[in-house]
């Protein structure tokens, strides 16, 4: 076998075999197969496109590329969620610890913030202690154990998706619908879950805004998930105007944690429920849906899923204190008000433009090794469809550097359209569509 | 500007723009921009194509690349000609001594064999003594003074061209109309030529073998060098079989100096008259074609021309006396016969057959480093539309490395199609179309 020859072959629009497959990335992973063909074949995946099985054998081949986690490693029903990425979005700090509390094995290997969208790992990092520097014996022994443990992806798992995020990104090469899905699914695959649920969002803060794209997206996701021998459902849910009303990183925590409470955003803890109970239902621990939804439910009312929480920060070094006094997590020096000129209802609240402003304020990051300021962020203080007075709050945003505020607050006001006077508006339907497979 | 923006562009169908063809050609040629990148782009190029102004841009920017030649450098009405390659194509060495016995400046650049066509450089070093290896200034001095020199691609000129000549190699892009085009033509206009005469081949034992493919490429070429000032002529000439009786390289030598003693193969004479005619008409040194015709043809009969291939021999270091004993040329240790098996008349040639067997036997090069043995070779004993008696001779394999020789007759047996008996089969027509422009 050549190399050339593969390259020819899906240049003239033919579908690479899994033997062709399993060359060209070994060799890839190995360093016998240089970059600049690998980008040529990048590039002809990105023009020719690739059907459905070449997707999951490339998915399934990057899975086993690296070292993975099995079932029987993590001792129990395994379940895994996804994001592909929001404003605001925390709600995998409420889901996991719901899910452990529900008994199912969640050994999450999650990432960092990139671009306008916020990272798991960054957020939980806010907590004073909080590490996610496992290796892999402690890792399973935390999951097995407990149920839940949270690592950073490791340098020994899925290094062909490194190899190949790296390449894409500098190739103009991300944006293909089966590059994109064997990214994220070969992660997911190395991780060990039987049943896996997919957020995708849609709407401005959206990776893919538009609902056709998140459509495309979902089938897809569920189609090759579900060849590769997964229980897989995806839902596609918006993202048009933030989730919860914090966007940041201390400032999230502080609201999954009220949320773990029962105390939380409604629109954050039904979220977190209709996808847990996805994977309740796959898992054979409840019979519907709605009783699965009822059953997680239960989980946020009576501590169990805060508890889970708690033990989560315990293990990871985290200073578990945060869960009943959130002050000790870390501030911003000051806030800063964005308010209404003239009052109204709010009709729109672009969630990008508010994902921008909490960027600004040095909450994320533009670049792979830039530092994240945990503090600061923006709080929301009116969302879709709630009334403002003139002069009234529509966010707070937490700033550390002075500097910052200005074009944050340009932001802010510039998220923000008002319906003066007028009819009532109706806030954005949460839940959009939802995607079942198994096989 | 920035090349993931470049690349994006392409990919998605744009045309590139002057500026952005010199961004990334400079950034590849300095170290700049990555192979990895310049190969995404090459793919893009290759499934998007390219339209005609961006590609003579393309080829203009890569003549720019590295230093080049002027008519003024060169001191007169300067001419070159290139073959798109084929077997048995020794015309370069009838050419170029022809044309600056018409007073043309020939300042020629040229390549080794790879693959199973021959190369100019090879054949002439088969020469004794005779190498290619001029500075600068002594090849521009023999040009004004004597009208011709002959050297090698030097590392300083078109640096562009080999790069992207070495990246397209591994990662299946060679085959691009556009990219095809400007590497030829980069390589012309940094010659410094002012008319310039492409002999695209066609037939089966050319690097284009249907016909329409090569009428595109003579078009395209024709279109290319057009639109960057040169005065232009390509034609499309039958390489069914191989031209004149001589594959290989002292053996072509010899053939050649033949010619040039108005005893050669009449074939290849035309084809030498013919292409150099297209110039001198360019030149203004003639009024029409068949003018220009009969004045080459008096420049063989009358030896001006072979006079001019002993000064090019003399100035660059090779035995002058082979132009009356071709004994001094090398010779192979042995001959075999490839004999017919019925009496008939020869109805097909395979050119391609006929370029592997000498390529077996040693002539050509299958790797760039490979070394070419300039005594081995095939001789053709008949051509289309000639009769052979039953076991009468249809070519003669010169020899070196007796395992080679099982191999190549088989190959030159394989190369002839005999009609036993029968009506008379006409031989291919010689010069097949032409095509023009000047601006």
């Amino acid at each position: 076998m050549n190399v050339v020859d593969i390259i020819r072959k899906k240049r003239d629009g033919g579908a690479l075999s899994r033997e062709e497959t399993e060359y060209w990335v070994s060799g890839m992973v190995r360093g016998s197969i240089p970059d600049y063909q690998v980008s040529a074949l990048l590039m002809a995946f990105f023009l020719r496109g690739m059907n459905d099985e070449e997707t999951a054998t490339l998915t399934d081949v990057m899975a086993h590329s690296g070292s993975m986690f099995t079932p029987s490693d993590l001792g129990g029903f395994t379940v895994d969620k996804h994001s592909t990425g929001g404003v605001g979005d925390k709600t995998t700090l409420v889901l996991i610890p719901l899910l452990a509390a529900a008994g199912l094995k969640v050994g999450k290997l999650s990432g960092r913030a990139l671009g306008h969208t916020g990272g798991t790992i960054d957020k939980l990092e806010a907590i004073p202690g909080f590490h996610t520097n496992l290796d892999r014996a402690r890792f399973l022994d935390l999951v097995r154990r407990t149920g839940l443990a949270l690592a950073d992806h490791t340098a020994d798992m899925v290094p062909a998706d490194r190899i190949l995020y790296e390449l894409r990104d500098v190739t103009a090469t991300v944006d293909s619908l089966p590059l994109i899905v064997a990214s994220i699914m070969s992660k997911k695959i190395a991780g060990g879950a039987q049943a896996i649920v997919i957020d995708v969002k849609t709407g401005a803060g959206a990776f893919l805004p538009r609902l056709e794209d998140s459509r495309r997206l979902a089938q897809a996701l569920v189609s090759i998930g579900t060849r590769l021998g997964r229980k897989m459902a995806a839902v596609i849910t918006d993202m048009s105007q933030p989730l919860g009303r914090t966007v940041g990183n201390a400032i999230e925590v502080r609201e999954a944690i009220e949320t773990l409470h029962g105390k939380g955003p409604e629109d954050l803890a039904t979220l977190s429920c209709e996808l847990g109970a996805e994977l309740l239902v796959f898992a054979g621990r409840s019979a519907t849906h709605s009783e699965a939804v009822a059953a997680l439910r239960a989980h946020l009312a009576d501590g169990t899923a805060l508890a889970k929480f708690g033990e989560l920060v315990e293990h990871q070094g985290g200073d578990v204190r945060v869960l009943e006094r959130p002050d000790l997590l870390p501030h911003a020096v000051r806030t800063v008000l964005v308010t209404a000129k003239a009052p109204g209802t709010v009709r729109g609240l672009d969630a990008l433009a508010i994902g921008r402003a909490a960027n600004v304020l040095g909450a994320g990051r533009t670049k792979k090794d830039d530092a994240v300021d945990p503090a600061v962020g923006v709080e929301i203080a009116r969302k879709v469809g709630e009334k403002v007075e003139k002069g009234g709050p529509l966010a707070i945003l937490h700033v550390n550097d002075e500097q910052t505020a200005a074009e944050a607050k340009r932001l802010g006001e510039s998220a923000y359209e008002i319906a003066e006077g007028g009819a009532p508006c109706a806030p954005p339907v949460l839940i959009v569509e939802r995607t079942h497979g198994t096989r």
